[in-house]
């Protein structure tokens, strides 16, 4: 039976590593008619982050031993190993996810922009700028850094985002208040510091009050190293329990009105547009109307990662949550890849005897009962 | 019944990674009446490395997602965690261990010198200088680093092994041979390079022409990436497939004498002692007897790591191989952990079900059918 080849069984959307991981399962089924898109190209985002920053999680060949590399998207290959570096940059990192589109030859369609996706009775209408696809399913695999958040105060629009710096070496100034103290914000931090700038980062929280080992709060023992290493400088000050409440510019100086825990409210003040380190948005936006969430807003999804309320649609990548669950990291979703692979493929009526690897290499998650134990030490 | 403090079910040697670890996997299933014997302190290899010495295998706290970091020797503890770094130095190791020792009150008996064990009729006797223990089984857990290979070629005495170093900066001279290009010889030559040595490595092999993705024969993507760094600086020189055949003293020089491939006799001189950085000879002599070794040396073990001719002694830690399979590394060699303690538990009558949670957890490897896997990219 000879297809249009404008319909599919399956259309993933998004080509970096959420998306591409999902569709070598999917591959693995022995799945045919399926296609990735992405508005850019393969790793957009990652290729896109500033020079200097890289993958905080470390990359070793454990594979062969049920370890996947902690940055892998498949059972079978390594980032460290392909990359020949621990802590891949972005661009490295796009890098390996093009090796793995090419070695598994995953159907990817780049530069295919979608504007909507249609629930319609037998399946999915998902509208491109190249016209109208159909598919029986859709996986939502748009990664977390399409929209920086760029609103979180008044006067924010004085802040560049630290997601649009291209290299800490274009940006001109010599003293730095960074808005955020999480990886992204001490990732900025360290890397001005190495560059010989002063910096003070303002953190809602405080990082050295943490007690947990779960790698979704605390720092993670590559930034705590970079953390130690900017502190001996002399030129890094953290403030923390900091509420950063307004931006104000004031003639060349831009003015930080914040608050530290019950004190009474503190300015401080630069000639250096201070940086927002305050994450992204999620890129759930243009399928907001497709998943439910709690009172909290908190993203409800079926135990197969199956929006609730739009069946045949499943999400892939670090939006998934399940409570308290964050998945954030890739070595924790891209476990669910399978998944979602499973549910599709018992649907479609696949073979699914290829997960047993996935099982055996710790890939198939479905059981999330340890997901929030401690370390003991 | 009172057992008089002599006689034990389970005797461990070595509180290294391996005894420790082993000990605390015998803790979960209940048994009480063992011990680990150790001739110096917990980690007492470790805490004699060099001080610039570190865990090439990156430590990340992703226990709860069925990864225990890689260092670690228990399903539920992080030494990226408790140490704060992805790294660890042998003394930071040294610490950890500690650290587990007393979270699971691991019975642990230091400056105790085994000399001898002992086959008999119901067990093993243990001669140490404190006087014989018994043991109805015993775990040799004596580690890698107790007998460096000092000994490789004629003149080795004239070169002091990387393993007798306590810090790099202590040791005298600008420009370096160094005997080794694994491992340790490259961490040797790295950390004199950055102290501003200049420094040849001699390696018997070739590091850049491995098409593996093993661990245990290529380079760590840490050393590769301090490799990287070193030869920046223009003060390293690697010499591949450089077979040491001598060392002679002429004067106030070390004269090296080798072979590169089939090209004819070369002459290095220096005056600074050539590094050994050969290895160790594994730490098996005191029970040499007690395991069988196939024609080409290759040590023999059962399926559950006994000895094949000595029932009842059993072998933990990066000595144990089978066939091609090489565990040298804590994330390797750990898994058998619970393969010991199961065969132990189940001719004791123990209750076996606290080693599901190991098996859910990657640390209970009994099928060593993926262990050559390699990586597709």
């Amino acid at each position: 039976m000879i297809r249009p080849a404008h319909e599919f069984d399956v259309v993933v959307i998004g080509a970096g590593p959420a998306g591409i991981g999902v569709a070598c399962v999917l591959k693995a089924l022995g799945l045919e008619n399926f296609v990735v898109f992405d508005r850019y190209e393969v790793g957009a985002s990652f290729q896109r982050w500033p020079r200097e920053m890289r993958l905080i999680t470390p990359s070793f060949p454990s594979n062969a031993y049920g370890f996947p590399d902690l940055n892998a998207i498949t059972v079978d290959t390594s980032p460290g190993y392909t990359l020949e570096t621990e802590h891949p940059t972005g661009r490295q990192y796009a890098c390996y996810l093009r090796r793995v589109v090419k070695e598994f030859n995953v159907p990817v369609q780049t530069g295919v922009n979608v504007t909507e996706v249609r629930s319609t009775t037998d399946g999915f209408e998902i509208m491109t700028h190249a016209g109208t696809r159909t598919a029986k399913y859709v996986i939502w695999a748009a990664g977390e850094f399409q929209y920086p958040k760029i609103d979180p105060f008044p006067g924010a629009e004085y802040c560049p985002h630290t997601a649009t710096v291209s290299s800490w070496r274009d940006v001109a100034g010599d003293e730095f208040l960074i808005i955020g103290g999480y990886e992204s914000g001490i990732d900025a931090a360290t890397a001005l510091c190495r560059l010989g700038k002063t910096v003070t980062v303002l953190d809602r929280r405080s990082i050295s009050s943490s007690v947990t080992s779960d790698p979704s709060v605390v720092l993670s023992p590559f930034t705590q190293a970079r953390l130690r290493q900017a502190d001996r400088t002399g030129r890094l000050s953290v403030l923390e329990n900091f509420k950063v409440m307004q931006v104000q510019r004031e003639g060349e100086e831009f003015l930080v009105i914040g608050r530290q825990r019950q004190k009474k409210q503190t300015v401080l003040r630069t000639k250096t547009p201070p940086l927002l380190a305050t994450g992204f948005d999620g890129s759930l936006s243009l399928v907001k109307s497709h998943f439910a969430r709690d009172e909290a807003g908190v993203l409800q999804l079926s135990p197969d990662d199956e929006s609730t309320i739009t069946p045949g649609l499943f999400l892939c990548g670090p939006m998934v949550r399940h409570g308290a669950i964050i998945m954030c990291f890739i070595y924790k979703y891209r476990q669910r890849f399978a998944v979602v692979a499973n549910a599709i493929g018992q649907r479609m009526g696949l073979d699914l005897s290829p997960l047993e690897v996935y099982r055996k290499k710790q890939m198939f998650l479905d059981d999330l009962s340890c997901c929030l134990d401690e370390c003991a030490c």
